[in-house]
């Protein structure tokens, strides 16, 4: 086949709760650095941006009972995602000899994307990712640079925009399949996909999309969980080679439980 | 002579008082999207830091007189120059089709710094420039990209570090001058070094070192332009093409004052 003659290369997504965890975080990092082959790591923000609004005595604002961005959010996100998180991941990187380089979307115009179109709620700066260069994150990573990828994106207009750090992996993933193959690691807090959210043994180690459709329908799966398994799905049915959904010690590879999504 | 065959680019900094001014700031980078040939763009923080410290009721440390940059400090410039300001410069010149790329020391460790020794006084996260990875930039600019550099740099022991945005510019240009026929622009709000500083037209045209020492020991420079002089005669010594201080309209080339350094 000659798909299996691509290069093989990992995106890897970390997960909030796991970069709130200084002693996880460093496992995680230590893990990514000595990991094996190219990789591209992907991080949203977890709770430093609510706390820092909060701070600045900015209550967040809903509109039946979803998230708006607004202007000053927008900066804020901005700040914390693509300032602090951003290069406090990619100092710890260079730290531990990995060349990380952090990117924005709006960095290279690497990550195109459309600011939510207004029907019934308008979410305000919030961009749906239209197109990742591929070709960019290529001529990166051919230098040995593991790019580090936040979840501000911009739409080309001069604003920037708040995007799902889930959907910003597995688009990068689906893109980056043209030139290799790709195994997209969605890392979190939790072994992988539980029957039960509060028995850590209860991993479902293999998961078809008529599973997670009946496991949807009967409200079995975890909230957090649903972008994660669906934009996986998505991933897989685009050209992504492997997805699996885990904590850091996936990273691993041995002795460890997992979620592996199958088409 | 051999040098005059090296390509020329641009190394610009803007200077904190017009990132603070919409207006200038919006025909500065209207100046900077169609300026000629390749460019590096190198910028500090401007008031946005003070102003955010503030809100934050964080109130600058300072020793004899000189400011203190501590772990709250590093993490508020960082914020405000590595996100917020860094990434409204990257998306506004994107939507000039000037494709942009944001740049911390840290990011493809493009700027190795080391943290300033205590002796009299701990600067605290305060760092010296090292090393410029002059052969990163030379490849991002090969692919038309221009380079955002913002004033945060790393000691590779996982430290982020503030440092001086004018010394940035000029260490930039000295190990850029290998490669390319460099010219240093220093933008400010004014027009150049100035006689007087409360006439606009005392601008001195030229300037050479002994006119230099001779005005900063009468104390006729204003302190902020110190390390502009300071930094500028370093680089002209060191390899650097040609040094400008200007304000936004010397991006014009054309009827407007401003001071050239001579060796």
């Amino acid at each position: 086949m000659i798909s299996s003659e691509k290069e093989k290369i990992s995106i890897i997504k970390i997960g909030g709760k796991l970069l709130d965890n200084p002693l996880r975080l460093k496992f995680f990092l230590d893990l990514l650095a000595q990991w094996k082959g190219k990789k591209i790591l992907v991080h949203g923000g977890g709770s430093e941006a609510s706390r820092f609004s909060q701070q600045l005595g900015i209550e967040p604002q809903m509109i039946n009972g979803r998230r708006i961005t607004s202007e000053k959010d927008i900066q804020i996100v901005t700040m914390v995602y693509a300032g602090w998180l951003n290069k406090k991941l990619v100092t710890a990187l260079q730290m531990r000899n990995c060349n990380a380089l952090g990117l924005s979307g709006a960095d290279g115009n690497v990550i195109l994307a459309e600011k939510r179109p207004v029907k019934d709620i308008d979410y305000g700066f919030v961009g749906d990712v239209k197109k990742v260069r591929a070709d960019f994150l290529q001529l990166l990573l051919k230098q040995d640079i593991t790019p580090v990828l936040n979840a501000i994106t911009h739409d080309g207009k001069g604003n920037l925009l708040n995007t799902n750090a889930d959907t910003i992996a597995a688009e990068t993933a689906i893109a980056m399949s043209r030139f290799f193959e790709i195994t997209l690691i969605y890392c979190f807090e939790k072994q992988g996909v539980l029957t039960d959210v509060e028995d850590e043994n209860s991993v479902i180690p293999e998961m078809n999309k008529t599973l997670y459709q009946q496991m949807k329908e009967t409200g079995q799966i975890h909230q957090g969980m649903l972008p994660k398994l669906h934009t996986g799905f998505d991933a897989l049915q685009r050209g992504v080679h492997r997805v699996f959904i885990g904590n850091e010690t996936i990273l691993q590879g041995k002795n460890t439980l997992f979620t592996q999504l199958k088409q």
